[in-house]
């Protein structure tokens, strides 16, 4: 499939290059391409630059966020929560519409320090705001609830852990939860309609105190019944 | 050890008949024990009446607030949220100072239909509003994410899952700790201080769209890792 990933971070980064893996034609769509690539510092977190990323990874195209979205078939946003809606607009309706969109993002807000808060919370969610800004595209969340390497890759845990989907068009949360198997994902729970994507967002809280107790990034819910 | 259990719904009965089968003394608190014990007709829900459970739990007393948490060492709020702060100010500031206090309460409210919101979220929690309230007791929030017959009887799901727990005391939450793998919980996981709560409670979104998805509440989340 023609998929176009929007976000350059470690969610990025992670989701192309294992769809890329798995034999998708992958564009990463960026604001401004050329500066990306150009990047030769680490991120604020430390993470290597993109340039070091698309050396190993030279089969996925770069493109700016239009370019990208024009060309795919299937979407997934892996920006930031507080950028999402404005990244999208670049991408633009018109080539967003009609397509699958997967929402990782997570409404994040680290105005008030750490752990974040959530700017958007139990009567409307991202996932929401995102499909009422683009009504004419199919929007999935899911992947929001796990870290980047356990998204693409989650049987590196050795135990079976449970992914959760949310979205109004089951067409195209069929195409997603198909996505989410060839990734590894054993156990997708579909929520039911995006309103659901309340849910997932506000585990975040409880997601960041356990990554502090935990000392890690590494687990992953898993829904025992 | 005496423990008071304030509030004499499901998760009352079912934590105050678990406690009396492991050799607790046990008193459960009510705003009125006459009319409590009085009533034989099923609740809001179906269950069944206070006085058919009683007939099956002699041994266990009913007091008033009050004299429920003056006669016990431990007290366990597990009233509907929306009342924990009202209920507890009359079992008395006096008879629950020193004391830990087991709060299992969710800030759910239902006055906008179903699912329920969070009355308080992300930035506080309801766990922290009954510290403040009650600062010379030793509040330890868990066992506010499973259904009332996991709580007790975790291992009848067939397979390990987490529970949490939160709070600023160390001794109180090592005290809750035992209290809780007596009842069969395999993996706790200590969150930190009361704050954390705030992630807990946060769980009670995803949990009750679960619960719709997978048509019962008897499901726990465990985290692999």
């Amino acid at each position: 499939m023609k998929i176009a990933v929007l976000g350059t971070g470690m969610v990025g980064k992670a989701i192309a290059g294992r769809l890329h893996e798995l034999g998708h034609t992958v564009v990463i769509g960026t604001r401004d391409p050329a500066a990306t690539l150009a990047r030769t510092e680490p991120d604020g977190m430390g993470n290597p630059p993109f340039s070091a990323w698309r050396a190993a990874h030279e089969s996925v195209a770069v493109a700016t966020l239009a370019d990208a979205a024009a060309s795919a078939e299937l979407v997934v946003n892996a920006s930031s929560g507080a950028v999402s809606l404005d990244l999208l607009g670049l991408a633009g309706a018109d080539n967003l519409a009609g397509k699958v969109l997967v929402d990782i993002a997570n409404p994040l807000d680290f105005s008030h320090g750490f752990p974040p808060t959530l700017f958007v919370k139990d009567t409307d969610s991202l996932g929401e705001q995102i499909q009422r800004a683009f009504p004419e595209t199919k929007v999935v969340k899911t992947l929001n609830t796990l870290n980047a390497s356990l998204m693409v890759d989650p049987k590196s845990l050795g135990e079976s852990s449970s992914i959760f989907v949310s979205g109004n068009d089951s067409q195209a949360k069929a195409t997603v939860v198909s996505l989410l198997q060839s990734f590894g994902h054993d156990d997708v729970i579909d929520l039911g309609p995006l309103e659901t994507a309340r849910g997932t967002e506000m585990l975040l809280p409880i997601w960041l105190r356990l990554m502090g107790t935990l000392g890690t990034g590494t687990f992953n819910f898993k829904i025992v019944r």
